[in-house]
């Protein structure tokens, strides 16, 4: 995560030692937290041990690991625990129809977090996982969500730099701005290879009362096998069947 | 959570405000944080607005919820993150068997964390959630990795207090004994409404290269439906399988 913490507090710096752990680490060492962070030795090494005693990190082989304590903190969050709640049995349903990737995110910032990622022992190789981010701009579900958004937030997307991921990613504001304007009149979005060569998605936007984005589901696969419009009209229909049951709860983001 | 933190430390009182939150809080206002804590008003005001600066909190009509950036934190914790990936698809193969509540947890002291749970619409009602705790002694799972744990924590459960969550649960030291040795016999554990009234489950444990327990999957239904006894061979075959796959990624608790 690129967040900038305020390191004039302990508390700030504490996050900034959590968050200086990368998806793949294992054990970070105290010397490369020092790294990371950019605090001093003697500051990272009193709150890993404060950190330790309050089950945030623990000690292991090598160095530190964010804990089982934080997992649990971190399920607690209502709202991305409560979609995941609510969402799973449409999210099966999707497994079950095409046995390929399935995510359920959500917009922060210019980013969907993906709160579910569903696969089966064929699923292909998505840079997606569960926690993480990914720029709206390149992934369906980020398009189904920006689709949607304020124009504000649409503005500063299509105005901002648009990274480019692969060879098909769409970095031209204008070609974005059709493809959102075609994902409103047809309540999917499409992705080819935008986030990872080979892979293709499908994602339909979950709207609430005011049909504002509370959510996208998609489902995504290797291009070679899965043909993404085929799976549009269920996709949509999932998203719908969500978004309805969301309001009926008032689920609220 | 039950959980002591360090009162004396700022990072301590910062953890005790975001484990003062309970899976079906929407918001929590200041004044039931500074009763939940016990901490002073000014302390919960002040810590809160750190804890909002670095989006481990946010504010919401009528106070506090956990924030997504808390999410994404949890969702990084090495073990738990592994684990759920590489579970996944051999959980999806039992839900897509049974279309009951599929579990996935690891032993946390002497209760289980779910680290996953799987269900569709006609799902059961069932007492866990994902990141939360169950007790060892009243759960197939539990009860799965209790078998096969070290000979210290099988008696300090079975010498402790053992809580009676239903009129079903075990609560004689004897009998649960005789139960967890059938379950090193058999390779599978059974749940008869122990945990919830109505509820029926089958575990197996998922065990690494010297046999110790990594972790534990389940599949649950309600005994009007659902006969555990029928799946016991799909999940000891599931979690032999998922044990396998560990071991050879050198997957480590």
């Amino acid at each position: 995560m690129t967040e900038t913490a305020d390191l004039n507090t302990v508390l700030g710096k504490a996050v900034t030692i959590l968050r200086a752990f990368r998806p793949d680490d294992q054990a970070v060492s105290l010397a490369e937290l020092v790294q990371r962070t950019g605090l001093h030795k003697a500051t990272v090494h009193r709150l890993s041990g404060e950190l330790v005693a309050n089950r945030l990190l623990e000690r292991t082989d090598g160095g530190y690991r964010l804990s089982g304590g934080l997992f649990e903190l971190g399920m607690l969050a209502s709202l991305e625990r409560s979609l995941l709640e609510v969402a799973m049995p449409f999210l099966q349903d999707l497994y079950e129809r095409t046995h390929e990737t399935v995510h359920l995110g959500l917009r922060e910032g210019h980013d969907v977090v993906y709160v579910a990622k569903i696969g089966g022992h064929r699923q292909a190789r998505v840079p997606s996982r569960t926690g993480g981010r990914m720029p709206l701009h390149c992934t369906a579900i980020g398009k189904a969500l920006l689709a949607h958004a304020d124009a504000d937030l649409r503005r500063a997307v299509l105005t901002g730099p648009l990274e480019r991921r692969t060879p098909h990613t769409v970095v031209a504001p204008g070609i974005l701005r059709r493809q959102l304007q075609r994902v409103t009149e047809t309540g999917v979005a499409f992705e080819r290879e935008e986030s990872a060569v080979g892979l293709v998605c499908v994602a339909a936007p979950v709207l609430g009362r005011q049909d504002e984005p509370l959510a996208a589901i998609s489902v995504a696969g290797p291009g070679s096998r899965f043909r993404p419009e085929a799976q549009a009209t269920a996709v949509r229909a999932a998203a719908a069947a969500l978004g309805s049951t969301l309001i009926r709860r008032d689920f609220l983001r």
